[in-house]
């Protein structure tokens, strides 16, 4: 029987002797690997000085690995262009907010609206695709390394000042359109012309919300269409691999879907201790999970990403083994969260879990990210449950399909609009997304995160945390089916460009609620509103139409209404107040909604059930129901 | 029966079709609103390019409010200078203290002290006030928008460092003046000519705090020529209108004592609800006003700014009617307090309250700020509270003359010293001032806050939170009168040009304190000094002189001295220390003094009294005593 | 019978009327200070203008302090170039981090890397040493003033970006050598020679951190040399007087071992009520010593530099005598700290206290820095103090040679490392040696504090409490002796280049250990580590090896293992667990260990004891044991 799911190492064989590659690809097959992911930063060892090219190493890498038995995820060296070239091309570097240069030292030094590198960019990847296009060993590419990583999406360099304009030209046609759909009469910010619109920084105080919405979209464009350029050279050059990226957690820098769209899979990089320490989660959840991560993390990104691709194939480029360097503070996991974490990501459908990486790099900035090897060569704790789990997986054979619970709604250019006008500090689309996905879990159900386009066929409750611009489509696919229906704050409160509709929402919109939200208030959290057996936070809408108080405070406010299968919540989705709402959703829906104790999460899939005990670190396999 | 107060709005026409204009000016009159303030950011529209003036539409605007029987106050559009503007001389913006330019794309994007920007402003000005200077609807002109608004007072410009010296040597006549009054000689400071005075930023650590004092100064100044050019022209083609401007909370970037002289009613913002939420009141306080903003805040400023104002002609220029934008946290106000809000500013002597806005502008940076009416031209909450206060007024009549209690002495320039040098973080002037004027109105007080070279006449109670420089005329005006005195830390303890006088303090000042304070130490909050009912924080002033300890803690600090009708605090003059002291201050005073109940404020004027309760959004008119 | 210390004070004739300055130097006297340190501001008047010198005034004030019998140590006034020559040369200026300039107004504004300024120091030096060095009055050279004070040791300056490749070639010699050393072949940072690289700033994330320790060891050598090239022309223009210079608190921004081997005295500047406000102990301890300082800040230092000093010849060049001026908040000392304070320099060894400052001067930055004399020139509490310390000084004659109880090492390098990669925020080497010291200090004992290559001779306890990098002579003087041993975390974990050695640690690391550390975790302060009576945080290593499990937590997590006679700290080294561990290793030293009361500290001489109550501000001088 064979498992539906690769295991797979980053590996860097430029950091070690060749002598060795031979023994740490037997190793790599030994413990149950099978494909090995490398290249992504070996540029200034491809291309050592310009024009000049050192294929021989890498040759023998690619062969000594593929004769062991592993396929070999090749990446395009982009993320990390060598000196000679910035010094070639010094304007090619980002700009940051405050118009600092972002240089040389790290990676990720580069503009995306930058042609002169778009060109070099361009050059390395066909070169690398000439050479291993056609390897037999070959059997995926990754394009570049965590677009956006280190906040580098945006840049405020004169590159980007002389696009953005030209972006701006194709969407609005004429100055004129973009003046009136960004309300430039306001303030005076009128322009006569595309040429006078500079880049949204260094200003007084805030810009129009719309100028740093197209922004956004800009520089999220910018990065589609830098990847696009390797996409299309790696299909001709190889064709019939798999084409793949690694995102990120927690992070919404570009729009996901539209990158998503030129890749076969997509991956995403796992790293479940640093995200909670980074992240917002509460103090309490904080030294509870400080060696697992909190229940939610890995979960929510395999659903989101599984979501995001193109046929729903997705993948974990980078699992964590051990402690890592960059998060405030780097604990080890506990034992059994590697097993644990891999086969949560099978049960909920990737198609590989590539851990990061083989073997610890004892200098520069990662020196104290772990590998499934210490910096000695000797195994980390994490290669035995890896040699484990990869057994165990044999086992298990295909998981079979997800039971469709419930779907949840989520898109990339509402969490810009919560960031940039979040009305309330800290109100944003993606951590309402992240406690409406927790509420949704802990009552042991299956989600998926679908953009606001999907179908959304065959799900018993449908989730909107947090949509303030709603495509019609979304309004035909709550209409048509019989799914019970949650939806949050803002919901269709701003057109594309981030205007209020002229009837405070959009027709169909309101329509749907039989009413509307009149007005918004944000709430500090110091101020609770508190029901029987919940509390609510953070927000308050008004809301007037046909739907009834369903969820009401002792002081009577009313934070959630409901209206036949529908439910408004009125209040910031979170906290108790939106585990008790969705609980009633998801009985009215007849979903088998049961509360899991504290840290434990199920998975239901066509032939498999799972419980994981984020408490222990165990999993339990096709549980007692 | 007419009432002095007129109601008025804020209003953009320019954001609406035309064929909506009479509507609103209808409504306006039908709600009882008799002003309306229009123009203030139009500059786009009025010359949409460089010397092609468009004034059709706002001609017509202008008939259609007047013809409604709406009187007119007009703004001068500089705070928005146009895009073409800004293209023509790039270096007319301000450079912030790091050296960055404040460009444009949002407000306010000129440096004070730029020549050129003062000749556009200039001309600009000169053509609004040709064009409806004499037009009979026309009844008063308010001068740009919120001086200093987004910190913009202090520019770091080349235009800045151009001027700066200039006015050193007005102000010091030979180097050497200024070298002595500074203190040059330490750490080889000594300039040699004014030429070599940079600018006070950009240093190794703090620059001589005489050197930030002159710059202070200075910028103010810049502000106060600015505006004095503005109302020049204005005199001279608008005879017989008053003229004004909108100065802002808890603000102190310039003298508005100075602003004021040219003035001839001083107007102000009032955004309860955004002010309790960003300024330092306790979380208790921001949980228990969110919806009403702490009832000190408006009080205060209509006091502070019927001061500052020429003949005490002021208003509130724009009065928050529900939730605004730009806060951390946005709550709505609760119902009744627009009402509240109003008659407060009624009782305070205000001659007009201006809603900002009519009607919530569905796009750019302001969209999420609420007006009289929603986006889509319904009506918001306020609409109706303003209707019900409109008639109320007309029947309230003249409120009299507000009897005489208690002066608070404060003045810009000690508040200047404090921010630069606070010797203990957060030991303001203008928050001691806050402090204490809290305490007087928890106790039932009438407060007028005066500068220190106001005559001071009438008061049964002086109180003098914190002034380091001390006139000789504030001394003749404490010595001559009656009045039970209370002075508080650094009284008379720095000269104009922020340096210690040589025997510690002013000679005037220590005959009035026969002693003199011979060392002061700063305390953080954390170290609490307890006496019988109140705990001091903050500072301790070490007196030495005939005064009697008057608050002595359990530990034997002595914090507050008496020598006949006068008392010295020596700790720093807030929270239940400062309430005991003032309080027994009342009433030696022989004044009406009453602790009032949590939230109640009152205000007792010739003809009427109130008490307003700020915890459930009620007034109550000529209450029992 | 004499003292072995003197005291002193600084003073600023500049400051004051000539016509005072016979009056001050008799109360010097009077009161018992025999030390008077000058000139070290003073260039502007000594040369008002380029070239043109202005030596009476100097030459008067020289001449007066010595007729009054106070010996003079001068110092160099290179710390604050005047006016004129910055405008000469511009460049001279530091740059920040974020590529701002650090321009004139306040002090300090050079970058040592500029070969002008270098120029300008040097001709200054020579020109005040030629006119004083053989003045009999002269006893004592300072050199320059805070090396280091504002963050300024590190520029980014051209002239830095000059220098450091040079610097580096010469570490290096090949950049082959130094890509190895650095591990550049990671993320593509390959350089092809020394000219390509930057400095380590303004890049996209972190640079490599062996580029960054190069630069912080760069940065600390131009202080070196920059500091010698001054101790040379005092050397030859001076003969047969010391060269000393002033270090601060809790300062690391250059190696102070390397510095101090240029010059005779180590003096440095102790403000105790300042450090404990700004640096980091718990609020707690702010509390209850916000008057005294907590009782390790003082001895910490003198412990720190006199193990730093050449010849254990160290001073206090500025005491705090009252307020400060530049802390979060500025206390005044309790009654009786400043004879405290100096007779604990004493009970250490110091050679000269000399208070910070003679008296307050009334203008610029300092105005709020207290002196001995008020600025009105009355004397200031700490006057009496002085006066009454000099008496007992005078009876107490030599306090002796102190007996060696505990070693404590400590290197620059290692703080570097912490600094630059914590792992886990706030995991510092320096305050690692603090919590040992003060762990070591509630016991009674002696410590004193050495770099790694000290001989550790006579020592019954050697503690270790962060020392990433282990030269072979430490790990020779453990072996030799029969100390009891305290190894901290990270002990050998990084070769000099910041590297993880091959086998993880040092092999004689591993030798010593029976073992070594194969892992490493960092740890929130939330999450506690439960023993018998002790807590643990932070930090926790996992050992592997024969070294036996001493301190385990109720988890069973193991913080604490021995083997014979040295302990292991697995977790890092503060709190309760600190101080349990470090009490077995002196009880088994058979060290006088007594668990002291709150706030008293012990030192122990060979003709005297001494007990200081931090609580009461009193010493007892040879208390019954
Ligand atoms: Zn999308
Ligand atoms: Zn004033
Ligand atoms: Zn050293």
């Amino acid at each position: 029987m064979e498992s539906t799911m690769h295991l797979g190492v980053c590996y860097y064989p430029e950091h070690w002797p060749e002598t060795r590659w031979a023994e740490d690809a037997r190793l790599m097959r030994e413990v149950g690997l099978t494909r090995v992911r490398i290249g992504e930063f070996a540029w200034s060892r491809i291309e050592p000085a310009p024009g000049r090219f050192d294929w021989g190493w890498l040759d023998r890498a690619v062969e000594t690995l593929h004769a062991a038995g592993l396929s070999i995820i090749m990446g395009t060296p982009t993320a990390t262009p060598p000196k000679w070239l910035v010094d070639r091309m010094p304007d090619m570097v980002p700009l940051d907010r405050d118009g600092r240069s972002r240089g040389f030292g790290s990676r990720r030094h580069y503009c995306f609206s930058h042609a002169g590198y778009r060109e070099e960019a361009a050059r390395i990847t066909r070169a690398v695709a000439e050479r291993y296009g056609a390897h037999p060993g070959v059997v995926a590419w990754q394009t570049d390394n965590e677009y956006g990583c280190h906040d580098t999406v945006q840049s405020f360099s004169p590159a980007a000042r002389d696009a953005f304009p030209r972006w701006l030209a194709d969407r609005y046609g004429t100055v004129g359109a973009l003046n009136e759909a960004w309300g430039n009469v306001f303030w005076s910010m009128e322009y006569r012309g595309f040429d006078e619109i500079e880049l949204p920084n260094l200003t007084v105080t805030e810009v129009n919300p719309a100028h740093w919405l197209a922004f956004r979209r800009f520089s999220s464009d910018q990065v589609v269409s830098f990847n696009r350029a390797q996409v299309e050279i790696l299909r001709e050059l190889s064709p019939g691999r798999d084409v793949t990226h690694n995102a990120m957690g927690f992070y919404t820098g570009y729009d996901h879907h539209d990158l998503a769209a030129d890749l076969d899979v997509l991956g995403w990089d796992s790293y479940p201790l640093g995200f909670l320490e980074m992240f917002r989660f509460s103090e309490e959840d904080k030294r509870r999970y400080a060696r697992q991560g909190h229940p939610d993390i890995a979960a929510f990104h395999h659903d989101l990403y599984r979501g995001c691709a193109k046929g729903g194939r997705w993948s974990v480029l980078e699992q964590q083994p051990g402690p890592v360097n960059w998060a405030r503070y780097n604990p080890a996991p506990l034992p059994g969260m590697v097993r644990l974490w891999t086969l949560e990501a099978y049960a909920h459908g990737a198609e590989l879990v590539s851990y990061f990486r083989w073997r610890q790099f004892p200098k520069a900035q990662e020196q104290m990210h772990a590998g499934l090897l210490r910096p000695d060569g000797e195994p980390a704790p994490a290669l035995a449950e890896v040699r484990q789990v990869a057994a165990e997986l044999d086992q298990l054979g295909q998981a079979g399909e997800a039971v469709k619970h419930a779907a949840l709604v989520f898109d990339y250019a509402g969490e810009w609009m919560t960031q940039s006008q979040p009305q309330g500090e800290g109100r944003s689309a993606l951590w309402a997304a992240m406690a409406c996905y927790s509420a949704l879990r802990r009552l042991g159900l299956n989600v998926d995160i679908l953009p606001p386009t999907a179908a959304l066929v065959g799900y018993s409750l449908i989730v909107v945390p947090c949509l303030p611009t709603v495509p019609a489509t979304l309004i035909g696919a709550l209409d048509a089916g019989e799914a019970q229906i949650v939806i949050g704050p803002r919901f269709g409160s701003r057109d594309t460009d981030f205007a209020i509709p002229d009837a405070l929402v959009d027709p169909d919109v309101e329509r749907l609620l039989r009413g509307k939200v009149v007005r918004s208030e944000s709430l500090a959290d110091r101020i609770a509103m508190e029901g029987d057996g919940w509390q609510a936070r953070g927000w308050l809408d008004h809301y007037e139409g046909d739907a009834e108080p369903e969820f009401v405070t002792s002081d009577g406010w009313v934070t959630g209404y409901r209206l036949g299968r529908l439910r408004l919540c009125t209040a910031w989705p979170e906290g108790t107040f939106i585990e008790r709402l969705v609980e009633r959703a998801a009985n009215d829906a007849g979903l088998p909604a049961v509360a899991l104790a504290e840290g434990i999460r199920r998975r239901s899939c066509g032939n498999r059930n799972f419980a994981f005990d984020y408490t222990s670190g165990t999993v339990c396999i096709d549980p007692p129901v």
